[in-house]
């Protein structure tokens, strides 16, 4: 038996050091949690962004050089819902992710859940791991702006290119919504439990927030993999969003945020500077290249961490 | 003020049909009254084909060659659909229809009616008239057939290709169905109502079967005109409906079906020896050209079904 391993993810970030772990583990034995509070519906679809992202990544169909999306894509529906029907054009779908995003629309039309419509997707992907959404039930992140506007995630972020300052955000629907079915299990049960280098505000953020995930990452042993590298984001809008939270742009302000579950914290080769006051947050600290250029950079970060999370834990 | 018309609709042949009505009378006079009873939901879409056909003919989208569907029409979501997710691909759908599925099925998703969602397709498509499905109550047409089985129509004519043999046609949920709101005040209203040569079972039956709509047509002035041509069907498959519904495969019989209501019947003038016929059944019967090649043709027929139907009641 290998070691159980949960992953808790965002989109782009999560997928490329997924695409590490997976060479880091035994894939039969992890289980990745994705957010689902970016989840948005257009055109009456019900668009997932990271578990698709995740999805795609880790089922080689992802178009590689934006990271999200599929590869060899066309846009003849959105082109015919933009120009013959006046829709919204602002948020782009391809015709092959329009195609997952029926069959997860019909799923859940059916009484099905986004769990149930997620497996479904991954087996179609085979993916050789378990894909969970965090929770069953509608959370939805929302950007309140400087000026006082009330934003959907996807609205402020690709509508308005993150252009709007924020003043707050908070996961609507979050207080009332349970866990998915096997995430609080997966999480008790887990030899090893990894954060992604994912947005820690708006992707791991709102896991953390459905009830019961946090209380059960304090009994598991928990590793994270700063997606802040010598103090800049290294792809998305954290930095946009870390100071509207209350923290720094930092290595070490992301891991102070997730210290009442953290147990290591692996950091890139630039913010040596940082591991100290990483560890007065008695948290164990490491730092490697965690650029993840190639999936065999994000199988050494996984080993890294893993390894690293070993030593805490037997110490 | 124009002759106010009313054009009770099938599919193709009702499309062509109309390409010529749209010449012959003034449009914004016409109302065009679609069967719905073909409706299917694929993929979770609402796709309602003989809406559609008559919005792509009379708005200049539709594939001319096979009659239906999109001109320069792709397959990237069905074949995503088909060889990804294996989803059943015996109903094939092009990419720009489905951006007419997504608008459809979004509308009733949020409370609307097929009515509304109607409109605002044909308002996109600039049609001239008023088109109106038959009801916005689910009516399906099911296909009991000589084996004993119960299909959807577009089960037993796309799904099987007509194959098997028909036993009984009926109409799911007619009986409590009411019309879509303006069809009956719109027959009520007009100078002339206009039977295309649509299937007279799957296409004309299933509008006659919405409570109301015979007996309004009962004090109207109603003119058809035939799609049974020398005794076999210009296209579709009535001709393997008509006798599971009891009458021949002639114009003269497909008349006799609508006695109760027709004043006036155009025959192809192949069929001139069944004009007597047409005659003793009380209904005043011309023959003309009713291969309609070109809008050209389709509007001689229109002119010819309406200059009778004058004649008929100003007499």
């Amino acid at each position: 038996m290998g070691m159980k391993v949960v992953a808790l993810a965002g989109g782009i970030g999560a997928a490329r050091f997924l695409g590490g772990l997976v060479r880091a583990v035994e894939p039969a034995d992890l289980t990745v949690v994705a957010n689902t509070a970016d989840d948005i519906r257009l055109h009456g679809l019900h668009v997932s962004p990271d578990l698709d992202t995740i999805t795609y990544t880790l089922g080689g169909g992802v178009n590689t050089e934006q990271g999200w999306g599929r590869a060899d894509e066309s846009l003849a529906v959105a082109t015919e819902l933009a120009e013959r029907y006046g829709q919204p054009a602002w948020f782009t779908l391809g015709d092959r992710d329009i195609a997952t995003h029926l069959l997860r629309t019909r799923v859940l039309a059916e009484g099905g859940t986004l769990t149930q419509a997620t497996a479904e997707i991954a087996a179609a992907w085979r993916l050789p791991f378990r894909l969970l959404p965090m929770s069953d039930d509608l959370v939805t992140t929302r950007i309140v702006t400087a000026d006082g506007r009330d934003l959907g995630f996807q609205q402020w972020w690709v509508g308005e290119r993150a252009g709007p300052d924020v003043a707050e955000v908070r996961f609507a629907g979050a207080a009332t919504a349970t866990p998915a079915p096997g995430v609080l299990g997966a999480i008790a049960g887990a030899d090893a439990v990894v954060l992604c280098p994912s947005n820690p505000v708006v992707s791991i953020g709102p896991i953390l927030a459905v009830p019961g995930v946090e209380a059960t990452l304090r009994h598991a042993p928990v590793v994270g993999i700063s997606p802040i590298v010598g103090g800049k984001v290294v792809r998305g809008m954290a930095d946009r969003l870390l100071p509207a939270a209350g923290s720094k742009v930092s290595a070490a302000a992301v891991a102070e945020r997730y210290a009442g579950f953290l147990d290591a914290w692996v950091l890139d080769d630039v913010d040596a500077g940082e591991v100290a006051a990483v560890e007065r947050l008695g948290v164990r600290a490491v730092t490697t290249d965690t650029i993840m250029r190639t999936p065999q950079v994000a199988a050494a970060v996984a080993r890294t961490a893993l390894d690293l999370l070993t030593l805490v834990v037997s110490t």
